[in-house]
């Protein structure tokens, strides 16, 4: 049985006519005689409807029940897709993650995919159904509703995919694709035809957009191919899979940015064994996710630490900060919310040692100072001024030939 | 275990600030020492709205999806409710109908409970929790979705009260009780202290909307004691329970008055066995719903028959009569919206033989035509113009002086 698992979110179903577009762009896939798992998304903004709901009754309403309130948003949509679909005449079925079998752990709000349980599944798909499948939720083993965090659709799908041995996996958006650098920023961007596993987790990690990051990690563990592409028009996207199914190799396969982080500073810390693990353990179990960590060399006993987190961790971050700065008997704390980070991503710098340089310079040439560094064998990151993004973004992508598709054979 | 069951619907549950104030009605009870399983409705007018939703899709979605898109307007309330239990210091946990074990057939849109299962309730409620559960829906054997359709909430509180043995179910809505008259039309209608199951059966099947006609069976088969009183204040409702329970037994419950039905006439039917059955087999096998039936003594072979039904099966109902009049070579059909159907319920009339002339001289001193008549052992029904309605209604209150509680001693 060939299977095709799509998923569609976010502006894919902003509407009841949305809603139907979907149902025929399905329809398409169905006639081609595959078949098709589809999994969605809530309508437009009705997550933000039922958060909104939520905090007029509580500030923090437990995350239990959080899950059962937002998990209905999907459960809607399900249900008007499969309506959809009997419309123009495709068998269809709805269920909920509970009802096909996705069971998570019992972390709330950010729960983990431990298992799909394939057989109601197969069952519909035998008798010629096509089965929709809410996203973004499932069910904890002792029966409790669990959603997956922000962007979970994405993981839902490939879950699914790696579950039924599908094909691929297809993401469908309103963007047509994964881009050498943001097309908004960079109007000579290029829309990549391959990107490897390990690429794609770079640049998601380092800001593009398109796929959530777990979604891209299950799919490199289970080798699902995943195909991202418009749903507003019938081109090909972009194909994410292991890099020897590539033809051609490219140095770099894009520029990425992220201006939703924030940078904390630590100064005069007593440079003691143990003192980066207290401050980095006492974060952690706040939960707050650190991205980049710099550590100067220390002069006279003392060293400075800075790290950025997620603006949305920050106060958190900041007052933890303070509290460890006391403890330590440091100099004090800054906070900066005015940078932004550009990240060079490409499997091909393993072996092209200048590539950092080049980076370096491309900004320094445009007079954009670096305030941070961070280095992987397949990405370069630097921080800089948050008003700087655009023109770094810009010099970079021009700097290595992206908007040509420089490559070199493998 | 001291356990009392409270539903809360309709306008109970309106928007966010009556939520928060079923929260605290709710901890009253629990404050006394009860514990309390809560079912509620779906927020205001959420079914509507999905509804309208799946209406934008489809003339006729399928019912099974239906179910799907209808059980998320009290999955949302329920959370909802759990949060604002948490939020005033009270341990509470929510869950759907498929969680809680409220098994039910495969008639979507109008499943009929077959078992609950009260282990996972049972647990909550040891611990100290409030139980809140979602109303009008189950879960069938083959794990689909269901709902008990409109009104179903009641259904649930009286089983979940049925099954976990509560010392009493609370319904609580906009309204003080069961009254002997509809107090919008009598503004001398009394609330009844207590009614029988049989009486209340008698009056939610002419026209009382205080109960569904369902709950009451239900409560009656299994024995459970239901109060009906309002959410916004604190006085004793009405109580429905065994007739032996009471001190006094009235001769009259109450009068009540149904404004939502048509009559459907077919002329000069020829007069032969089985014409009948085979008019209402075909009647029943549109699932169309037959109130009352009168067939007039035929003259020359022929005969008139005449039945009511709700307003909603109205075209459909007159679609078949005109086929079953072709095929019987009757004279024709006639449809008539403008009716009302005015009925007096009382157990007390199966020992006095003058109730059924009284009501009739009612409404003769009146100037009220009667068309139809029917009987049971504790239930007068007449079907009038339904302009004459509110008339009917005042004139056999006051005939029977159900304004002064006239009673007799058992």
């Amino acid at each position: 049985m060939n299977i095709i698992v799509q998923k569609f979110g976010g502006t894919s179903v902003a509407d009841i006519e949305r809603i139907k577009n979907v149902a025929r762009r399905v329809s398409e896939t169905r006639e081609k005689g595959d078949h098709v798992v589809v999994v969605i998304s809530a309508l437009g903004d009705t997550t933000d409807q039922l958060v909104r709901l939520a905090r007029e009754i509580s500030d923090s309403p437990r995350e239990r029940e959080m899950d059962m309130l937002l998990a209905t948003g999907e459960q809607i949509s399900v249900a008007l897709l499969s309506m959809a679909m009997h419309e123009l005449g495709y068998e269809a079925i709805s269920f909920t993650g509970a009802q096909v079998g996705i069971v998570t752990d019992s972390a709330h709000t950010k729960a983990k995919i431990l298992d799909v349980k394939v057989g109601r599944m197969l069952e519909e798909l035998d008798k010629g159904s096509i089965v929709i499948v809410a996203g973004f939720q499932g069910v904890s083993l002792d029966d409790q509703i669990t959603t997956l965090g922000r962007g979970g659709s994405d993981t839902t799908a490939v879950a699914l995919a790696a579950a039924l041995g599908a094909d691929v996996c297809e993401i469908f958006s309103d963007v047509d694709g994964v881009f050498t650098a943001d097309p908004r920023i960079v109007s000579e961007a290029r829309k990549l035809a391959h990107i490897s596993y390990e690429e794609m987790l770079e640049m998601a990690a380092t800001g593009a957009k398109v796929l959530q990051l777990r979604s891209v990690e299950f799919a490199r563990n289970y080798g699902v191919v995943i195909h991202v592409r418009s749903s507003f028009s019938q081109e090909e996207g972009t194909w994410i899979s292991e890099s020897d199914e590539r033809m051609e190799k490219a140095i770099i396969s894009g520029v990425t940015h992220e201006t939703e982080e924030a940078k904390v500073t630590i100064f005069e810390v007593p440079d003691r064994p143990g003192v980066a693990a207290r401050l980095f353990q006492a974060l952690a179990g706040e939960n707050i996710n650190v991205d980049m960590i710099i550590q100067n060399v220390s002069e006279d006993q003392k060293t400075d630490i800075s790290f950025t987190v997620g603006q949305e961790d920050l106060s958190k971050a900041a007052r933890i900060s303070e509290r460890m700065a006391g403890e330590l008997e440091a100099g004090g704390v800054v906070v900066d919310e005015e940078i932004a980070k550009v990240s060079l991503v490409g499997a091909g710098m393993r072996t092209h040692p200048g590539v950092a340089a080049d980076m370096f310079s491309a900004l320094a040439e445009n007079g954009i100072n670096i305030e941070m560094i961070s280095t992987s064998t397949i990405k370069i990151s630097c921080v800089i001024r948050a008003e700087d993004v655009k023109k770094a973004v810009r010099a970079i992508h021009a700097k290595f030939g992206l908007d040509k598709g420089v490559v070199m054979r493998s």
